[in-house]
């Protein structure tokens, strides 16, 4: 296809600079491309259509990723707001607040960034490069973080334009174009794919697959869910990944198994869909399988690992804690581990799966729980995914000591696997509860042992 | 289809007025709405997925005319910026001028109203509502002007949603949706569509209609334009709009006449499409028919009768001006009027359009050119038509003094149409001549008599 | 777009005859055509693709009324059976009847046409100008009734390719293409369709549409079925024709009524699709509304006033059954009509409707009754619509003297309509006593009366 | 979903021996399927719709591998033509030859088989069931050639049904469903596909695929044909089929090379496509690519080993052909055979690939060409590729020896492919004159070296 006249004719102005354009010479220089975007910015990107925001596009697409940087410090220093405007907008409030000053003051703190980003959207392909743009920006974001303003700025857009009623949920199997499998392959993080036989099993009736896509990024899920219909709620990964295993007739499932949700788009963290897509998905499997009385996870436990190894000053399992926690399982351990001092001994262990999975899956079980409920992040949980599931509405049904004894799953939890539970009818009292007190639900069965677990913590 | 349950689910909470839900019942009162919006910008919002959401949009639907004032009100004075948050930002603003203290200010004075659209869009129909919730602002707005408020908020949002990048240009055709169809007979407003033969001529292979649309709003056209593919510029309307006409084959047209453009949801008002319809539609047109040499218009002139007939203070048409302007045909006016002033004379024809057309076309095409060069509103030109087309970068080819006999269209501008033409390579150029200088561009034909003209009235 | 080269190439060989083809100049003779169409019963048919397929298909086109009755003939005349060949392979055959000699015999009967006709399918649009042939060739068997070898040759073919199971069942709405519903306008005979509002309160919630669509003429319905959803069945037209009926909820739906059938195609005439769409219809229905108990007719009785009217010597009615009939009701038509013959009175009375409604409603459900049930064409009913559900397996429900006012019914059924039922579980046993017995399957409260007429008839 | 009441109905009749269709249980005898078949056949099929077809194709889909023969037995014994209503036609033709005892013959010799079959694809899922049903009957044909008569319907009706006006051609790429994909890993035969990720870059941008489709059979392809658009005429597998070749812009090729092509469906054995596949993927790709000037194929040559090796009394190449062949490499092959007659010697060495890729390249050539040119079978070419491309008016291009050096191809012609190229203003010529003389068309440069081949042959 010739390129449209529109496009054509940029290069029909030579006294602007746009020889930048030329892509397949040398790359634009910082200061090419800030020219350039201003030009965008100005009334002549408009005479131009979108002829412009696809030269930014195309620039974008193939810049280095050495001159990201300069392109970001760019957008930071030459396009935030005006601080002369913006103070004189301050005083105007300052003297006469009210609804005129207000309007002033809201938009002389707008940054030109925001209109310019929505101008680099006319193009096509525009909203995959901000999201792109956007990546780049978080990766830089650690040593540079000035450049939150930025972030600010594009999260706010992202907040519009990926608002959940714009998005589409698709039920993603077999039939989906094989660009779309592969992206399932390349973007499952808990429990890798391998090769496009487990893929298929994944995608047989009694497993499925649902995605949010944006209608601007059709090649593109936001995230997706995967789920299995069961017979009762799985306490181990073998029986959710079997690749041979039979397959069930869904109108026989009484459960549906949550068992893996994954973000696809590093650009747009902090956009969250998955409680929208948890949601749907319940909605929808109940209404197409009446049959089904369990919507629950199979859900890793990413921070246990790491919290139980800690023997920093502030590390939660103090020695005291562990004793006292350890108890009732003294002899064994001393036994196992050949040490006298069973915290010291457990230690010891945790590079043996074997013995721990053999001898202490109960301790296991009791550890994991202390550290679901009492180890904290400010006055919260401490485990970003109980974290997520519970701010939902969910309640943790149950601790699976030997869920998953993949070597990653060791390192990341001890092969602990946990199952939390949506209740439709107490969903939205367990968000309130969790959000205003901070504390977990839990299943009638682990209530007990919860309590008497929080007091041995206390004293430890 | 049964409710979902998470819908039901709302029912199942007792002690939080939720009754006011019961729509078939009396319709809630202002305060019960406002608890509603309040509560979907709570947690509980986000815990219930998009029930709450689907629930705002349910009442809002069924809302009658009369208590959309209270709940706009209710927007602006309950859901705006805190005013104690807001001066704290701005004295902290004012004593520390940074990146730290500008993020707060900008987050100080974003209205929950944003967020609270945002939430109404969750639901199915969201986006549509919110697009009728504006209608109802914008109707309300003369009377109630503090409104604007409010309406700020929603015109950042669609400036925000309704990006043309998310936007789908369709052509629509015979084969079309009725149901799209008749939205066009509705929303047609330049030249109405007299019945579905009428309709069906301007879908024939020689005329084309596109439109843009927008994906949450399937079956809502948000603007088109009717373009016919004929040779030569027409220079009145029964060759545009002639259903017996014989039907031209498209590769022996020269010139494609947008003949009409119709904004169809009011509630996107200063959200402007038109100006990327067109572009885009001649970039496709030029594509797919390269034998076309010119893409104009055949406009209306929609101020002209309104401007000429004044005779306030402020009129521009002085009786100085209108006899400048009228020199060369003092006698036929004479002649005709029996009036000796040729102003008064003039006055007195203006009721009588077959003697006007017959005698004093060229008078009327005088005083067309003189109303849209020169006759201007601010900086810039007072004709509305003429500055979309203006500022998109066209220039002003040729006055048709007997454009359209139509009565509506005497009223409007005695009959009088305009063709502007873009000329591709020249688009920018006049875009930014005529923003800088406030000049229209004119046809060479054009030129020389505007001249005149000018001097006339600068004179008178 | 440009013609594709295997077009072009035609005309690159000029030695045999192909210059017919430019149809812009003067036709083809029948005598090129035929050549053409041996060219494509040849390998070199086979060498173009389909090239010279596209070529006939142009020409069929283009072909003027005066040309179609040389062009059938040619197909009768030379593209049938070679008769030596026939004549061999009936010897063959009866020498030493077998597989094999009933193999070479079956060869030797199939045309050299139904060949013909698979290859003018290799073009676009083939098979809808072949559905046109046929058209032709109908129209002309009255005239040439040896073409229906011909026509057999079509017929089996058409059998073949337009099996229940390639056809598609449609939902038709006010969603369907303007193109579609335009063509539901122009076929629908039964109860006409005035404009388009008619035809939008037709696809409303509580009417449905469905029709059958093949894959290679996707733009043309092959039959469709108009249904009404009501409560109860209705014994007037104006409760199924009122525009401006208030909307039910199809959930309250207790009936789903056909009340229009229409085939399409006068080209696929004797190619039954009718039985096959109500009863996926029927099924469809039923799933999507359980509430639905009865699925009846609201159908015509196009025979009845010919026949009654009916005066010659083989008159169903004679004036001794008539009177017979009437017995009843003797002394109402002496009174209305002023003969003392009732007989004479009725035929005296067939051109006042308003009398005949007022006075005589009864007297018409017995006549129809008779005529529905008595006169016989062969060894079953002589009523075509009749014919048609009683072979479906319906039943007759109920005769409604006053069904339809509209001048069109009383000339055609003196304003009277039926209803057929279609009770699931009686389909089968229904169809097959009809078939046997050759008897109407009539409702209770008919079978009485019927029961009377029946010996009325005989004795008459 | 439910069983619909048409087909939950055809249990309720209980005296027609139905039970069989209680599949659970016991398969249902040939007996009982042919009085199945039968009642299809009947007016009881008319009657309920698609019911009765749906269990027979339920039973065809469950059916095991032993009851098959049975079945087609019957369909043989019991559903071909009644011999005495055939042997009377018989005689009324020969009585009377005419139009009416013609089509009373007609009728007579069609089988009722047919209507069956027909009727069995009213049934979803039927047209793929019918095609099963042709792959068992072509199985078994061998072994029961009296089973032709029923093959001979199912061509009859295949013939009509998947004629190519019905076939729609998909390009297929890595937006297809994973689904197709997959079968074109199945059923890929020339250049087997190893793994998704080899198929990934035969879908590249300059790499094409191409299908028929028959709409009732929308996961199934028919043929597909796999295209490289390059520079040039590849002469070796390698440029073809290499993963990692580096991937050309489309517009810069100036060959497509379809490389392999595919029949699917062994049930539609002798339903040709390829032919119109071929020009139809050419016509497109001239259309979209004009750069393209040669089209041209990368072919096997199946039966050269098979041949060469042949040592049989009809041997194609005698001992006395071989050794006036090889005249001019005599000495080579005596020097790397080590045997004194060169037939011998090359004999000897059939199984050295090394050796003869290193030295007698040459000689492989001379003898491919004297086996594709010379080699016959009946009045044409031997070589079933040959014969195909040859028939579509392809000339025979070149002889590449060292084409492709897997094992399976040395196996097959000892690594040897060749080209055969499409001239568009050939294509008929060559047609036509292979089909009249069978004499294989060859390209300038082949031709010379032809001519002393076949005299060689014949003195041979």
């Amino acid at each position: 296809m010739n390129r449209p006249w529109w496009n054509r004719m940029i290069h029909s102005v030579a006294d602007k600079g746009r020889d930048l354009l030329n892509i397949n010479g040398s790359a634009p220089s910082s200061k090419e491309l800030r020219q350039l975007c201003e030009e965008l910015l100005t009334g002549a990107g408009e005479a131009r259509g979108t002829a412009l925001a696809r030269e930014v596009v195309r620039v974008l697409e193939s810049m280095h990723g050495n001159a990201w940087p300069g392109f970001l410090e760019m957008l930071h220093e030459h396009m935030g707001p005006n601080p002369k405007r913006v103070m004189e907008a301050v005083e105007a409030y300052r003297k006469e607040p009210g609804p005129e000053t207000l309007i002033q003051l809201t938009r002389s703190v707008e940054s030109p960034r925001q209109e310019l980003f929505r101008r680099i959207n006319l193009s096509p392909n525009g909203t995959l490069q901000l999201v792109r743009l956007r990546e780049h920006l978080l990766r830089t974001l650690k040593d540079r973080p000035h450049l939150k303003s930025v972030d600010a700025d594009l999260q706010h857009l992202f907040r519009a334009w990926f608002n959940r009623g714009f998005l589409e949920l698709k039920h993603i199997d077999w039939s989906s174009p094989a660009l779309i499998l592969e992206k399932l392959v390349n973007y499952e993080s808990v429990h890798a794919i391998h090769g496009w036989r487990d893929l298929r099993r994944r995608l047989e009736r009694d497993r499925r697959c649902y995605a949010f896509f944006h209608p601007a990024l059709p090649d593109e899920p936001l995230i997706f869910v995967e789920v299995a219909l069961m017979r009762g709620i799985p306490d181990n990964a073998g029986l959710l990944l079997n690749r041979k295993a039979e397959i069930l007739d869904p109108e026989q499932a009484d459960s549906a198994i949550f068992y893996s949700i994954n973000n696809c788009q590093f650009g747009l963290r902090g956009i969250s869909f998955g409680n929208f897509l948890i949601k749907q998905v319940t909605t929808d499997l109940k209404q197409e399988l009446p049959g089904l009385k369990n919507f629950a996870t199979f859900s890793p436990v990413p921070g246990f690992a790491e919290t139980l190894r800690r023997t920093d000053d502030k590390a939660p399992f103090t020695p005291e804690r562990l004793r006292a926690l350890l108890a009732d399982h003294e002899d064994t351990i001393r036994e196992v581990s050949g040490k006298k001092d069973p915290a010291e001994g457990l230690r010891a262990l945790l590079d043996k799966p074997e013995v721990v999975r053999t001898h202490l899956a109960d301790v296991l079980e009791t550890l994991a729980l202390a550290y679901l409920t009492l180890v904290r992040r400010g006055k919260t949980v401490f485990d970003p995914v109980a974290l997520f599931h519970l701010s939902n509405g969910a309640h943790l049904e149950r601790i699976n000591p030997l869920g998953d004894c993949s070597k990653e799953r060791w390192d990341a939890s001890f092969g602990v696997m946990v199952n939390y539970v949506y209740e439709v009818d107490n969903v939205e009292r367990n968000h309130e509860k969790f959000v205003d007190s901070g504390k977990v639900n839990l299943s009638k069965q682990l209530q007990k042992k919860s309590k008497a677990i929080r007091e041995v913590w206390k004293g430890g």
